[in-house]
């Protein structure tokens, strides 16, 4: 809260009746330095095009026009194209009322813990992975449980599954690519995982893909065919490069969209957000484009640091995790010092660098030449 | 769900793993018809002007250059406009660090009731209220009390006052002017409230003034000071026009600004509604000149309706509650059968109508007429 100056009374959030479990918190979100070369929070370093920045206006400003009525509260318009978009890239026919989107993956998150999860129920998820995943699974009052993860960071189905069947969780989150690891999920796994889930009784499986666009390996997607209990979440933040558009979507069977209508706000999506978001639709093979430029980083970013003689975990998203370090702190600081900015997301002896632009990419691997020139001197 | 076609497997959410309490239920949501005069929903008939039109696109197009990144997380730009707007009128300084904003006042509560209620605690609301209050108070675990309201829908301090002795709630809802009835609080009932609440334990009470602007009386607002428990909740839904712009926000000490920010999505708040938002509160005299209308055209409903025979609640909001009928839900379908749509809130005997244009109004009053006609016939 570097923004809130000390007031007179120094009264703070302690001294005021929060619950108990909020008591001695911080709020999470990863530190915003004013840093040159920002390569920590996954954004896609391309601006819009300036011909969909154009159509962007022009459709607020038609959706400006009428913002003094409520927007459409089923978002039907904008939920079509995400179906549109889903049937095109995946093959695999998804129709409106499959799909379900929210401010963010977070809120489509939140309000899937709020349906399934909660107060007496149990959620789990493959750790270190997304951190959202357990934090919303306690804001929703969902008792979390951290489950395990190989060496490699690869999930083992026999592994994952004993887990499940210990914890006989409600909610099991599976996130491919994996965030911060960068690790794919392959089909065999999650099935391995779903029916070790139903197994145990009726158990919603989310897999997570808001880094999707990005892999080697086609989506998951077509999973949820024959399969209700089957949630593939989605994001416009990434792939789209609209990160400050808060547009996250899923795609499921309709009952689970119907069941998601049961706790969301009224009129949670408002309508300068379901007009961008159908501009920036209407702009995918452009932008798509963008996500060929950045996979091909992603790889030379992968070949370099292999060349410099980091580890990197096979990656199949927007970012590196790249290690060993005996202190991923220290050098996470020492990167900053030259002036680049990774992500240090708490994993013992790894970091997390966002793939960029060429020319931030650069910056990042002068960077960490001379911090490994200087671990060698 | 009218867009949602049968699916041939004839699933429903009732027979997915969701939460007990959520079987059965369908969706929160005024009927969403289409009809000539909607006046159900207490939007601002008025659009937004055209050079706020204009604005509100140059300022978007201007954040979509920078959409590729993530939006400012604390929102401190649309915070230190919201903060401005409330020291210009209602006199009483706020400051950047006392005001939260979210996606419609919805999204406020909701963080309000996530921090300070939840499960294990308890609120209270008068009843009848805006639904929502007890609607998210369920769907945050927080058990729900219906406190009372006299029979004339204002609240009697002294019988409200031993509802919150009786039921120790951890969070008080007080709406002024109410919705649906369009009764004002004052002051000092507001106090009383507050010290009784206070005098059971620490208490969040949660003063919602979404329809402030439309009152004959002076906002609330300034009880906050040296009260940390007491939040004012606002909304830029109605007085601004833009009820689809989903732009909720809070006053309150900077304690409690920082409590809410201990469970909300980070990055909740996109930058195209930061944008629209700001652009909105650049013209903020305009918008609240047309609240000066809506006023007149308030008290002429509410004098016409008298005039006509109608019982009328006093109302200091932008729509007037009148009655009685022997059968609320059949008078409502009367006049929706004369192409106005009015909103039946479940309170026996009584119906809400916002107040529209001077013509829209019109055919409602011409609609009530026949009503009276008819019920004389």
């Amino acid at each position: 809260m570097s923004e809130t100056p000390a007031r007179g009374d120094g009264l703070h959030p302690d001294d005021l009746p929060i619950r108990e479990e909020l008591r001695g918190k911080s709020a999470y979100g990863a530190p915003q330095l004013d840093v040159p070369v920002q390569l920590n929070t996954n954004e896609n370093p391309y601006p819009l095009p300036e011909p969909l920045v154009e159509r962007i206006a022009e459709r607020v400003r038609e959706a400006a026009r009428g913002l003094n009525r409520y927007p459409d509260r089923d978002a039907v318009e904008l939920r079509t194209a995400l179906a549109g978009y889903l049937t095109r890239t995946t093959g695999h026919p998804v129709t409106t009322d499959q799909v379900w989107a929210a401010n963010g993956s977070n809120e489509v998150i939140q309000q899937l813990l709020q349906t399934f999860g909660g107060p007496g129920r149990t959620a789990i998820g493959f750790e270190p992975s997304y951190s959202m995943h357990g934090l919303i699974s306690r804001g929703t009052g969902t008792h979390w449980i951290s489950g395990p993860r190989a060496e490699d960071f690869t999930i083992d189905p026999g592994a994952a599954a004993r887990a499940v069947a210990e914890h006989r969780p409600d909610v099991v989150f599976i996130t491919s690519p994996n965030n911060p690891t960068g690790t794919a999920v392959d089909a065999d796994t999650v099935l391995a995982l779903y029916e070790a889930a139903q197994a145990v009784g009726p158990t919603l499986v989310v897999v997570d893909e808001a880094y999707v666009e990005f892999s080697h390996r086609p989506s998951l997607l077509p999973l949820i065919e024959g399969r209700p209990e089957l949630v593939v979440s989605r994001t416009m933040s990434k792939a789209f490069g609209a990160a400050g558009l808060r547009l996250g979507y899923l795609a499921a069977h309709p009952a689970v969209v119907e069941a998601v209508q049961l706790v969301r706000l009224p009129y949670h999506l408002s309508a300068v957000t379901q007009a961008t978001a159908l501009a920036a639709l209407e702009h995918t093979d452009t932008l798509l484009g963008y996500v060929e430029q950045l996979k091909d980083e992603r790889d030379r970013l992968v070949a370099e640091l292999r060349a410099l003689g980091f580890e990197v975990t096979e990656s199949d998203a927007n970012f590196v995790q790249f290690g060993r370090f005996p202190d991923a702190h220290e050098a996470w600081r020492k990167i900053l010092d030259r002036g680049v900015l990774v992500r240090d997301n708490g994993v013992p002896g790894w970091l997390r660098v966002t793939a960029g632009t060429p020319a931030e990419n650069d910056a990042f691997l002068d960077a960490v030449r001379e911090l490994k020139k200087e671990q060698r001197a």
